[in-house]
């Protein structure tokens, strides 16, 4: 995490080779968001990845195991507390997405308040079809911004949505050339800061 | 209707020569569901047309005075019933659909899980143009499917909507080129026999 | 205001250079829904412009002291007063588009119950840029026409969407050719005043 001001923050996923979520990453998340919460200056937070070709991944499924079994401050497992105290945060959040959007990293990236992809961007939602379902609000946000036959779509099928797709979908806000896509969310960023008088 | 194995089922709609929807129909859709309930083994059902030119057609209205009457097992009156008992399956439902999709036809599609079409599929909900409502289900779906503006649009133009606009108003998941729609639809139903373990 | 027939009416906004929203349009527009609401004949309402690169445009600040502080018939100022009056009209209310929306002028558009724009259109909610709040329904529509993430994104980038990604967003019905704008909505208008029998 690197606070660019004091108001506006930027936090890179940065787990080679292909940011994977880890174990550490699930007790890393909440203390990153224990420290927006207490910050009475931050405003806007960017979401970014250190890979190119993966924003955020699926969980690590050989380190299942290490999964800390401890619940977060909202009483729900770690997972779904990163996600819902994501969603609630008094800043906004905005996701820029390169490369892959998978499992996991797919529901605490829908926790953002917005999402701007590149086109190379890839999406998918992969539990249904090794017998699983998404625990960490993904069907919920799914049907939510996509609507219930999408979102059974996207859960069922888990296949991959390209950017372009995932925009038609509402997954994202939009799927921009990836040459125009720092411009795009750091313009978004800037203006977000605008102080708003009580 | 096919069983293809004891979890996917096929329904073909065939009633030459444009696929209207008859009394004979609105008998026979209610004791499909009544199998479709009964069968602990379905998990996905594929619906789908002999007629790559009507999908699924309005009211034939030459029989209006043959409609059956009484009510079906909700108690609504039969096309309610049927749309109603559609939507809360507990089984899979997807529509392939090539060709029109109007009226009471739409109705019921709509009541279906999700929607893919070829690109040379037509939507329309004719009612309005000459003196009625939608009465099964049509405002209620489309208005959820794609807003209350565009909903109003498409009940009170009773116009033909193709099948890439419908995409776009989110009445349908995707409109595909019509030589990918077997491979889309088929694939989907595929994963989605899935067993999620409880 | 011109009264093609008596349940077919066409409102034209006409304040030049820029049609910028007065504090006389915020008594005028209370007045014409007075008799809107008056009128038992009256079934479609066509709101345009006289300026094609203006259609309704954002509130005019060198005069916001001369604002009416009275409440409207809602008990709300006029400007929610007149959106929310407006929404709730028993009569289909259409906006063909043309130039920009803006402001207060986007909130008024919003609060119709369709809108069709030509592909030249431009549709901006400005407020926040200059730390401000949309007042008028802005972000209560929004949100429910393009969803969350959507409307944050415009509310907050302040920043001008063209007509065709307008509609990509759910912000309009749909983006056509300038060519095409006035038979779509003429014929819409025409099929609109269709009686539906009790």
């Amino acid at each position: 995490m690197v606070a660019e001001s004091e108001s506006l923050w930027r936090v890179t996923f940065d787990n080679p080779p292909i940011n994977l979520v880890t174990p550490e990453m699930l007790v890393e998340l909440p203390e990153l968001i224990d420290q927006m919460e207490a910050s009475s200056q931050l405003r806007v937070v960017v979401f970014e990845s250190a890979n190119p070709d993966y924003f955020l991944n699926h969980y690590d499924t050989s380190r299942v195991a290490e999964t800390p079994t401890n619940l977060g401050v909202t009483g729900y497992p770690l997972v779904v507390d990163t996600s819902t105290r994501l969603s609630h945060l008094p800043v906004t959040s905005i996701a820029k997405i390169r490369g892959r959007v998978r499992g996991i990293g797919n529901e605490l990236t829908q926790a953002m308040d917005m999402r701007f992809a590149s086109r190379n961007s890839l999406f998918c939602q992969p539990e249904t079809a090794s017998g699983n379902l998404p625990g960490g609000g993904g069907l919920e946000h799914l049907s939510r911004l996509m609507g219930r036959g999408r979102a059974l779509e996207v859960a069922l099928s888990s296949d991959d949505y390209p950017g372009e797709l995932a925009e038609r979908y509402g997954w994202i806000n939009r799927a921009v050339e990836d040459s125009d896509l720092d411009a795009v969310v750091d313009t978004l960023a800037l203006i977000a800061l605008t102080e708003i008088p009580h």
